[in-house]
């Protein structure tokens, strides 16, 4: 059960926030983030803790169709590499102080748990089975994947995290986004579907082709509910998309701010925000990336990211790019003088 | 002398960028920002060292005329509070590490400087004549100005920096900006004039009016050159500005990395470029603000910024923001691992 944050507090938060020397609304989209913060942790002095980041892995059956350039084994090597330190993820959870915990909860690939201690097993299956032609996995499996996300967002919390960033490596992972963006939002399925890692036109024609026979596939055997429901998410979604889910629900159960990278992490966000609409007040969009669709979807779910920086890489790095953004704007609660301690005319 | 960077070296970087462990391109703004740190440096491992923020503060004959709603006290004041840590850019400033230099080059006002030691003390004048009626400084004066500003970063690179952001305090300042603007670029004057720091619709217009009546007089008496020269800067513009200029000259005569924040310092950007446009290479605009016409001037110079958050406070508040991606791109650089290193399938 997700509390809604408490809007009765933003005239006393704007107030100080007015007041800080500066001109007024000055700040920018500083001030509207500081206020969520607030909101968030229902006190004008938020402070951000242990920032943990939770990188989900996991393969996808419909990966077999040719829907995207990255081979599925780059999945497994990826979480190898992450696990040891290495990736865009690593370095940039190094820069900005994140925690990471790397989860496989659905690679298919048997890890040598010895070598690579650092991987959180927690795998349900070796990859979803092929959503062109079936479910991606059982509603038992959907649920247990939820199951997954949560624990590992408690585990955070337990270690002293109020910030939790939300990552995922699974070759194949834009395709399921796309179809759930399109069933979600209603947006024709052109739309939504892009390049992923890198696919030329003739690739994307492809990827749209089979999504869209999945898609028939899908129709032909269940009448398409106005209210999506679990069911539908685990006809489509991954492992580490539905882990991530329950992840996002967990966090903001309990309050924590949580940091939504590009398009993958968007659809999951959501897919959350279907299953409790509160969890949008926890959230902060870090960055809208290059992928086709990413910007529409933003956009239908009144979201505004921090950052547009072209990136398209995953794993959580558009968001842990915009996190000093988010430390600027608690420091500015903190930090900032308002206009009589500072001895400042106050000019408006 | 500024030299160029060499751009013989490109195809090298990017080929090491390009064999990182990720999909080609995927890390967007980051990679092209790499590759100008590392022309800047001329190695593909450039290192960041001993950031150093300097603010000029200076007044505004102008700002007499109406045209602003921070009345000319605030310069004087805002200098003392930032001297003492105090302001966005105190905050911003401890947040990322920089080094921060106060610098009164034309404050209309007499600091008592035992009490406030940290304010660098190059006052040439107690602010500008008031260019609706005659030229803001004289060619002396410009000349000096640029002689302050290139004599903070000499010091700045003394103390090890290889990175400079410039910031700036000066009640009515978007004023000279905005008719530097029109004149550099042609671009018609009312696409050039903004809110400031806070005008009504009211204000905009009686802004525009001034500013229309200053460039009537100036016509009257000069002969608009198609190459301006100094003597067309120091009619309209600040010492605080003039000393900005001068220190992008010399930090890029010094082959540092030079932070470029929101309107007043694009402008100087723009001036020091008619100056001498190799001083571009070293520039990095970080951030795209709300006044009115600061896009407008960014797109004119082919500059890409960093950072749309909407800010328009100044003092380099929206350049110290964009700080942490340029670390991004070089962490990028140095820490990551190619695909060979990674064992991972190169797959594009």
């Amino acid at each position: 059960m997700i509390v809604p944050t408490d809007k009765r507090m933003i005239p006393v938060i704007q107030e100080k926030i007015d007041n800080l020397s500066k001109p007024k609304g000055s700040l920018g989209r500083l001030e509207s983030l500081a206020v969520q913060m607030a909101l968030i942790q229902q006190t004008p002095h938020p402070q951000l803790l242990h920032p943990c980041h939770i990188l989900f892995g996991g393969d996808h059956g419909i990966e077999r169709e040719g829907v995207t350039c990255t081979p599925r084994e780059v999945t497994a090597q990826q979480m190898m590499n992450y696990a040891q330190g290495g990736g865009a993820v690593g370095m940039f959870c190094r820069q900005h102080g994140f925690a990471l915990r790397v989860v496989d909860v659905g690679v298919d690939y048997d890890f040598d748990l010895n070598r690579y201690p650092r991987i959180i097993d927690r795998k349900i299956a070796h990859g979803t089975r092929d959503f062109l032609y079936e479910a991606a996995m059982s509603a038992d499996e959907w649920e247990l994947a939820l199951h997954v996300g949560a624990e590992q967002v408690d585990a955070c919390a337990d270690e002293g995290a109020n910030v939790v960033c939300l990552g995922e490596m699974g070759a194949g992972n834009t395709s399921p986004s796309s179809i759930l963006m399109h069933l979600l939002l209603g947006i024709p399925l052109e739309q939504c579907v892009g390049a992923g890692s890198g696919l030329d036109a003739p690739g994307v024609r492809r990827k749209l082709e089979v999504l869209g026979d999945a898609l028939r596939n899908y129709k032909v055997k269940h009448v398409l509910p106005t209210e999506f429901d679990s069911g539908t998410f685990a006809y489509f979604a991954g492992y580490e998309m539905a882990a991530a889910v329950g992840a996002m629900l967990r966090a903001a159960e309990r309050r924590m701010v949580v940091l939504v990278d590009g398009f993958i992490m968007t659809a999951c966000m959501l897919m959350a925000s279907r299953m409790d609409s509160a969890v949008l007040d926890y959230a902060v969009f870090g960055h809208c990336g290059d992928e086709g669709g990413h910007r529409i979807m933003l956009d239908a779910m009144g979201a505004k990211p921090l950052l547009h920086l072209g990136m398209r890489l995953g794993e959580g790095t558009g968001a842990l790019c915009a996190w000093p953004i988010v430390q600027s704007a608690v420091n500015m609660l903190n930090d900032m003088d308002s206009f009589d301690d500072a001895h400042i005319t106050k000019y408006f």
